[in-house]
């Protein structure tokens, strides 16, 4: 299998604004072609768009937007985690010798109709995913006696993250007891205890260990890869444990030939407070059972570890987006650019993207 | 690269039935567990859903259905051409060694509200496909003087072998003065030139050489592998070419290292008569210049070299669907299971799939 690294990336901001979704494509694809060293239209193989929007086609209206001519062109769609998919769909063309250069461009706009999962019925009235949030919250308070303190620290943490990061969505402290304290949604739940739903795009440029170095002195290479997708109905999971990102770390960790203590950095799914929770215990981040005195330190200590550009709690959840966003500020942080909010001596990083309560999930290993 | 083989294949019924998408996708991989030896849950490691419906989720919600626990599980969107680019995608990760086994199934509902491309503003008021077919129609006759006899036979033929297809649309004989008589759609075009929207869904299972026989005494190894996105807009289209098919089919070839010569059964996308006829001279299967002689000499003789199934327009036209049909076809073609479909000694195979007006094409060959 030959090796695959990101040798570029661009984003938009994250934002509230009804913005079309081939505008934000774009957008973030613009930058790779103003920031990437030799690169041009005729050298991309493959353009693959991740998103939840209804619009079809959108690879190819990217392509003739951005003037590429690629063989490969399609969408991919798997709710949340639709930009991982996305980019180890790429890895797997250019691992097989199909593409030499892909393109990965994620984008969703605020208000898409595509983002509630409307077939799942054994939820009933609750189609919002803030239902199982709320289940999630419920249990894990329970379980492990979680306080609502300890959950707002993830949240408040997220949001001080996402002050540097010029494309988050919130660029504004909010306290803990700000956090507690804002309106209820659920029992469980409070608004600031949710990521955002926000318009927003990310792309990355994917390209073959043959060709990387053409285009980035420091290419981020993709050494793991792991994906599990257990069932779609709520109701068929477990509550107490992530367990689709369980099995796809195993995968994503075997694969890369290392083990949670070597991961120095950690974009995590944090849908909600409770989900960063249990992703730093069930990817193995943490032995703290329910890693809120873990996260609690960090907070207090300004250690950016586990989600530096803000989490989706922070930098906002535009879906399509979501998971390249995520793989981008990895790559950053690989390569000792990513300003304020660099964590010291990066050498392996890990994203952790889910979907529809932890019913499936992808986690991917990424190595200077 | 791996070798890559289809190893199994189910398809529902093509009909005018509004049938939820989940059923259908989970009637025809049905069949692939009824019908491929030693095949189970367990084995499989992907599952891509191939469609244009606005549902989400829908690989997740296929795995529940089928008790499928992938690793890889995402859908795949490219308007018509949706469900030859979900097999290469799955080609790809095992050909990369991310899996061993990808089940990949496409579906579509009639009345689907996806099916009509909303961005490309250029047409104005023509936002059916209609239009692109009415002038690459008006074209052919300029250039070729192709006749509305001309045309009409290639609609003749597809729905006379369309009888000999269980799971096709019509199963009715129409001549060529009915066809000629039928309905005029635009001046160009009658409504029996037109491919049939409809409900229907096809799956295939892909294997790797390390374990295909397992699956199957006789796998169809995929040998040549074209794609090619020119553009989203109509307009930025040739109108006497499908340029993005020759070049798919350049790559194809070159890939598979062979020829048209070689190709014994070809898939085409008839979307309306007239793609048969420019795709058959595009794809270098006849130098009869506008392919008209060929085809009436087909129709004559009851030769069933070009979609022996009965083509989009005899078989149906399930935009998800279709490519994977396709492939489902020259498959039983390549291992002597078409019955009265059968073509005699039958070695390559060649796919045809393309999107709004050729502004994208994939080709494929496949050998036993």
């Amino acid at each position: 299998m030959r090796k695959v690294a990101v040798v570029g990336y661009g984003s938009s901001n994250f934002t509230k604004d009804e913005i079309p979704v081939e505008t934000l494509l774009l957008e973030s694809t613009k930058q790779i072609f103003d920031t990437t060293r030799n690169i041009s239209q005729d050298l991309i193989d493959g353009v693959i768009v991740s998103t939840n929007d209804n619009s079809k086609y959108l690879a190819a209206i990217l392509s003739e937007l951005a003037g590429i001519k690629p063989k490969i062109a399609h969408s991919v769609e798997h709710l949340c985690s639709s930009g991982s998919n996305a980019a180890i769909s790429a890895y797997s063309y250019i691992a097989s010798g199909l593409a030499d250069v892909v393109l990965v461009a994620g984008a969703d706009k605020i208000n898409n109709t595509g983002q509630v999962l409307e077939w799942d019925k054994t939820r009933g009235e609750f189609t919002h995913p803030i239902f199982w949030g709320s289940m999630f919250t419920k249990t894990h308070k329970r379980k492990f006696n979680t306080t609502d303190e300890e959950l707002a620290i993830v949240s408040a943490k997220n949001h001080k993250h996402a002050l540097d990061n010029p494309n988050a969505y919130s660029h504004k402290i909010h306290t803990i007891s700000e956090i507690m304290n804002s309106k209820n949604i659920t029992d469980d739940l409070r608004l600031l205890d949710c990521s955002y739903p926000c318009s927003g795009s990310s792309s990355i440029l994917l390209a073959s260990e043959d060709v990387a170095t053409k285009f980035s002195d420091e290419p981020v290479w993709i050494s793991g890869v792991g994906q599990k997708t257990n069932s779609a109905s709520f109701v068929k999971n477990e509550l107490s444990v992530l367990s689709s990102s369980v099995t796809a770390s195993k995968y994503a960790y075997d694969m890369a030939k290392t083990c949670p203590a070597e991961i120095d950095v950690a974009e995590i799914h944090d849908a909600f407070t409770v989900c960063e929770l249990m992703a730093i215990k069930d990817l193995g981040l943490s032995e703290n059972e329910n890693a809120s005195d873990y996260v609690r330190d960090m907070f207090n200590t300004g250690n950016r570890k586990i989600n530096p550009r803000g989490g989706l709690i922070g930098a906002g959840h535009p879906l399509g987006a979501t998971g390249i966003s995520q793989i981008m500020e990895i790559v950053m942080q690989l390569q000792n650019k990513a300003e304020k909010r660099q964590v010291c001596g990066v050498k392996k990083g890990l994203i952790h993207n889910m979907s529809a309560a932890a019913t499936s999930s992808t986690v991917l290993i990424l190595e200077s």
